[in-house]
């Protein structure tokens, strides 16, 4: 484990449409600072010698770069410009590695990338570690919480009374980081988009490869709603 | 929809072994009070003529009457005795109900009954009003939230690498109050207990009765861990 490289590529693609509020998600204050710093400092101080590469859609640049200069915020991290969707922004993250960024060097395909949301600034350093360690051992990990309300699938599109319970046990939330062996995740980028990949692991999956499953922490909340906010300002 | 009764049982069957606490969770305080007031007082004030039966273990019943005297805690209730399981106490309820509880008056097969966890203190007025519209209208409805995050099926029993994701948007998050026309409620307990019925909407479907989907509030979560307890007290 020692001797693999690790990166992590943060994914801050939010225009902020879903918050009521002009401020792209990422910059919205949790403690007084934006919650994307929040989020590269937790990858930064699990590992501080793993290069970060922030996606962030281009009209957002200088901005950040001004919040970076007004909080004197000290995280080394590179920065590629974000995509059409959440693929070709992780598809741009992946390309920056490849191509030798953050040191010029390009990254090795036997090396490990963890890709997260930048939302989610909660992330326990046991669960990056852990998957890390899954990733390393079997090339795919994510982290998952278990599901704690009943569970209901809609078996019509009118959302009328054709539902059914389903057993809850059996389903699991996925959260992120979502972390691999950088060749298999090329490979993955490397097949057309589909509006069937809602993750990085269900681009790895249409190769055909399994994605091994981790216990997640509960904090790790992806802050898409006020109300994340609120939770968030008490974690 | 004015001239039908309603009642609501409100159900406090936690042992309280999931919150690392001696402490039942339906009497752990939020806002300074044990959260069980918090949600017989939301009921209340939804509709203060509304006949709210607690259903709370029998061991625990001492302990409550003194928290009520301690607190001077003034709204109306039953308290009728829970039983083996979500299952046994709903049904106790139900029962006492069609007894005549609380009022001497056997209640109309008519009526309308919300069935809501005890330690779910955060429904809006408006969602308990929805639910008890639909069930008046179709005889069965409860209020469901949908899926922020990804969701994954476990397809093997040892948690391994056979899983999958699946379209979020065809599944929702179950909440209560799970409301009913009385008389179809009353059937559907009839019914021998199964482990299948994981709560009591999935008892209803067993008769062969669709259940219609309400849009629930997110802020109306089920408080089971400290995590939960902490973001209680900032809804």
């Amino acid at each position: 484990m020692e001797g693999t490289q690790r990166y992590a590529i943060i994914v801050a693609g939010g225009k902020g449409l879903r918050m009521g509020s002009d401020t792209p998600k990422q910059f919205l204050a949790v403690q007084g600072r934006p919650l994307l710093m929040l989020t590269l400092e937790n990858f930064h101080s699990f590992d501080s010698s793993m290069p970060l590469i922030l996606v962030l859609p281009e009209s957002q640049q200088v901005y950040w770069e001004r919040l970076c200069r007004e909080y004197v915020f000290r995280v080394p991290h590179t920065i590629v410009s974000g995509g059409e969707t959440r693929f070709h922004s992780v598809r741009n993250g992946l390309q920056a590695l490849l191509n030798g960024q953050p040191d010029g060097q390009p990254a090795s395909l036997e090396s490990l990338v963890a890709v997260h949301d930048g939302v989610r600034p909660f992330v326990s350093h046991e669960v990056i570690a852990a998957c890390f360690e899954a990733a390393e051992r079997d090339g795919a990990a994510l982290p998952v919480i278990p599901v704690v309300e009943t569970l209901r699938e809609v078996l019509d599109d009118v959302g009328g009374s054709k539902n059914r319970t389903v057993p809850r046990n059996r389903y699991r939330l996925v959260q992120t980081p979502q972390t691999f062996r950088l060749g298999l995740l090329r490979d993955a980028y490397a097949q057309p988009y589909s509006e069937a990949f809602t993750d990085d692991a269900s681009v790895v999956e249409a190769l055909g490869h399994p994605v091994t499953l981790v216990e997640g922490n509960r904090e790790n909340i992806k802050i898409t709603t006020p109300y994340d906010l609120a939770v968030a300002e008490i974690l």
